[in-house]
């Protein structure tokens, strides 16, 4: 039987977040490792998928789909689970900070991971970039804390949702990376409410699933430790 | 009558779009200025409907909501317009495109407009973070204007979509500013499907509606001037 869709990743990148929800949807899914150690995200073949060349793509009966949150309202729509549908009175304030996870927290933290992209070779301006961003990030996490302190039904709640996913593996990546930087910034424990959400996820079946794809250990939101992946590397 | 809508809106902001939406879906809606000058987008009130302290706010039956595409989409998806509809094959497509101009786009444009914000104070550094971005921000056009070439039914088509709204608003702020800097990078013509969007735009009655509110002029994006609005300023 062929499946319905094909999750190109590498560990521990954002396909990690589709990868999770996918298992949380129970879909089945084949997945193609892209070796980042090759660039092969910068290949024809994988520019095809998706021409900015950045991990992951999901391939869909609909075509590729490119964009962690746009995947991940894709399949939340598609599958009418782990959202709040359109027709509910809860959907704004879901999209809302959905959104705000994707462009501002997600696109701040893709500049404290691969600075050079944004301000080219110099190391000293990399450093005062990350040194601002991290400013930034911990507000950004104040707010969303405040948010999920609230404890509505599509955030931080019994049951999982799309950006429950989305923000606990944002949190274990600002536990992790990047490995040769300060991290000290970054404490958990300082967002109460975020770090419930993460203890809640990683008692989900779907979560020790995808961990061991990838080889996350037991513990990958609350206490992270770097991937130790079957096949690939995380960076 | 009460207005469902509420818009708090600064001239030739990110609340442009939504105005423009709004106008193109015929709804009514109330408008109030945010005093950029005194910074009251930074107020205890402001931040109650927004905590990052952002523009623009849409109060809505379902509170407030803040991130540009979030409102774009619950827009399309409440009103049933300007964007494929859940049940669409063109979906996929559609939120791919949608959330790259938000979190990969607008993400850039924002750190082009306000490098202070990203990278500190010092001139040689914003100007380096500057440098960078406007060769990001040609790449990112030269995607979008390969699949708009495509002419798919919500993208550059004979109707107009929420991202068509999104992507002429930036276009033009990427035509004016930063108002000091070099802004020779960008030519519109570069780009032709994104030029004739642009161009097709400019006939609806909504973008003549929206250009007299914020005082855009008759041609706001193929050939835009600084906005002269009747209350408020653009910076």
């Amino acid at each position: 039987m062929m499946n319905s869709y094909r999750l190109h990743y590498a560990p521990d990148n954002a396909s990690l977040v589709i990868r999770l929800v996918l298992e949380e949807l129970g879909q089945p899914y084949e997945c193609v490792l892209v070796d980042r150690k090759a660039k092969a995200q910068t290949s024809a073949e994988y520019r095809a998928l998706n021409p900015n060349g950045l991990i992951p793509v999901l391939e869909t009966p609909d075509g590729p789909v490119f964009e962690t949150a746009a995947i991940l309202l894709w399949l939340s729509e598609r599958h009418s689970a782990l959202a709040p549908p359109p027709s509910s009175p809860d959907r704004a304030a879901f999209l809302k900070w959905l959104l705000f996870a994707s462009n501002t927290l997600h696109a701040d933290l893709r500049m404290l991971f691969y600075p050079k992209k944004y301000i080219g070779p110099d190391a000293d301006q990399q450093a005062q970039l990350q040194h601002v961003l991290r400013q930034r990030l911990h507000q950004h996490l104040t707010h969303l804390d405040q948010a999920a302190a609230a404890r509505p039904s599509w955030f931080a709640a019994v049951h999982p949702s799309v950006l429950d996913y989305y923000l606990a593996c944002q949190i274990r990546w600002m536990a992790l990376y990047p490995a040769q930087a300060d991290r000290s910034w970054f404490t958990l424990a300082h967002y109460p409410s975020l770090h419930r959400l993460c203890a809640t996820l990683e008692s989900r079946a779907a979560v020790a699933v995808a961990c061991e794809a990838e080889g996350l250990g037991p513990t990958p939101f609350t206490q992270p430790s770097y991937a130790n992946p079957s096949e690939g590397s995380a960076t």
